[in-house]
């Protein structure tokens, strides 16, 4: 059965980071499949990559086990956590990384993993990516029960993720997350926008009128702005063919409102 | 037999668009090997998309499954295009990304993909990719018959790509690629060139004169200016070791001259 | 048995030079393995393709072929290598990136490609990786024997690499790479360090001293300088989470000096 790992980390494109961590893990078990997401998460942002994982961990196969590296306190005595979920493996820094997973995932297990019989080095104080984390991943993938590699943990570190503020009549939300077309992704997802979704609603950002929620980029003429939920069930603000960010001057955590006409 | 699929899009590397296409597609068949070719096409630059596409397609094994979506008007009324040729198949958005595909290849059938039993997602709006062509090449990959994906078009949209005007003594064309080492690619191709290629040419550029081709850059001394028939069978204008488009000042779009001395 | 073929190269992620390669490779043999390192080498910058290399190929597997191509004299007469070696195959141009491994590898036999049968495009004047490289890599992968490819070679080029002066109670080396995280990494190894390790050292570097080594990123507070014998075994300036080479505002080819106190 093919294994699937996938890759998430801070590591960037230009430096041989990634290829270490691949060989390590490719070198215990060449049979596993590695599928990079992405590697230029902004070095040492862990609600990015936090989100950024929320976002495609669930469209892998069943048994995928999902790497996930953003580490600024890499070193210290935080620990390294992996999260057995009905569906999949999480391996990574117990950093909030995983805030979402334990939100939205059937949790069954977590470990700290402490058994360095299956770290590649035994002194790693600056790359646990590679000496740490890829070995474990080498050996889970290989078949090696997730109790082997340490003890239960009960407590997690969790970030404080901004909550959107609804009442019967409107929402306060902020942005969250630009992506690569300058798309404001904001807090405020489907759910929250029941009730609102039919009715007329007219949206607020920066001194801008949103007057409707569109159901496409397209409904749109070119360059001109619209409000949607996205892909990710998540609402969003979007110029069509151009960068939202640049032309409404918006950046993470800037708020957006909603109101009931 | 392995079962490739290339993939090259617009997403870019930093969110995790790709990665969500990636899962969808393993999720249905996990033997599919996918291949990255690139994801940084510029947003929404379809002409920019099928040219990449056309320098890279025919390198691949027969059987092979070209995904590329540069999609502006993903949600709209534009079809979602299944193209048998006899060696690959593509799939993509109908805007003209794949009108040098329709030039080069011998087309057996292109068909519009309707059939939403393979859809992950009925209601998709923004993210045909991950809803429609993604499931879609898996099924495919699979060996669904094409047949069951929807019906025949004839008229497929093309793109209007700058010719050059070819006299007897004289060929005008135009730069419309700037590669990664700053060379300027244009739309004159070796064919082109028949009749000019073995004389003595003199070619302008802005306000440069080059006058003669070169085989190879190392024919010129680093930081020579130089002309060549690249790998693609483009001409091309280069600097040695260094950035043509700087040097010289030019953008995709200028027109470049070349006469019989 | 999985063949891997590691791929890096200076050809960047926006052009299709990649995905040109990786399709000779697989046209040829299907069942390889590609593995992507980085792409993202600065254009012709060899020193850097090789140092790259020196801090990622022994992680892969016995038997992985190594595929790099930083090749700024491509069309000229410089040397195709192969470089059989205890554990690996490298293949690439004759022009100094292989420098470190003809140190640290036990090598037994480099051969120059010459054999053209093999070659996709028996005039490739510009696009070796594609034309020549590729293809060796693909027949090489198959099982051809590498006595095939050409004639063995005695003398290739290396580079000079900037080597520290070490005296009794003080050490003189340079930055001779900057990562991702702006970390400055020196030419200053572990084995330098002997003798230096253990007592109390002090560096300096621009206007700025570090009065002692770290052993983790955490040591230190965040935005405090450090210094530590990173995962390569170079000794390596960093600021916690923060970038070093702007706070430092230090490039490649800047001293550093260590003194004993």
């Amino acid at each position: 059965m093919t294994k699937f790992v996938t890759l998430t980390t801070d590591f960037g494109l230009n430096d041989s980071y990634v290829g270490q961590v691949k060989g390590v893990i490719l070198k215990i078990n060449p049979n596993v499949n590695l599928i990079d997401i992405t590697h230029q998460i902004p070095a040492w942002d862990v609600l990015r990559g936090a989100f950024v994982l929320n976002s495609f961990y669930k469209y892998f196969p069943k048994g995928t086990i999902h790497l996930v590296v953003v580490d600024p306190t890499v070193g210290s005595k935080r620990k390294r956590l992996l999260i057995q979920t009905r569906d999949y493996v999480f391996v990574g820094p117990d950093n909030g990384i995983f805030s979402f997973i334990y939100e939205n995932e059937e949790i069954r297990e977590i470990l700290e993993i402490r058994n360095n019989k299956f770290f590649l080095n035994q002194e790693s104080s600056t790359f646990h990516a590679r000496d740490i984390f890829a070995p474990v991943v080498g050996y889970l993938s290989w078949g090696v029960e997730i109790s082997q590699f340490g003890p239960k943990v009960k407590d997690c570190v969790k970030l404080n993720l901004p909550l959107p503020e609804i009442k019967k009549d409107s929402i306060k939300g902020e942005i969250i997350y630009i992506d690569r077309f300058g798309n404001l992704i904001s807090n405020i997802s489907r759910e929250h926008l029941n009730g609102f979704e039919k009715t007329k609603v007219s949206l607020t950002i920066g001194n801008r009128k949103i007057e409707k929620l569109s159901r496409s980029y397209s409904d749109a003429k070119p360059k001109q702005i619209l409000a949607l939920v996205n892909s990710s069930n998540l609402l969003e603000i979007s110029v069509r063919q151009n960068r939202a960010d640049e032309v409404l001057n918006v950046k993470i955590g800037d708020k957006l409102g909603i109101n009931l006409k």
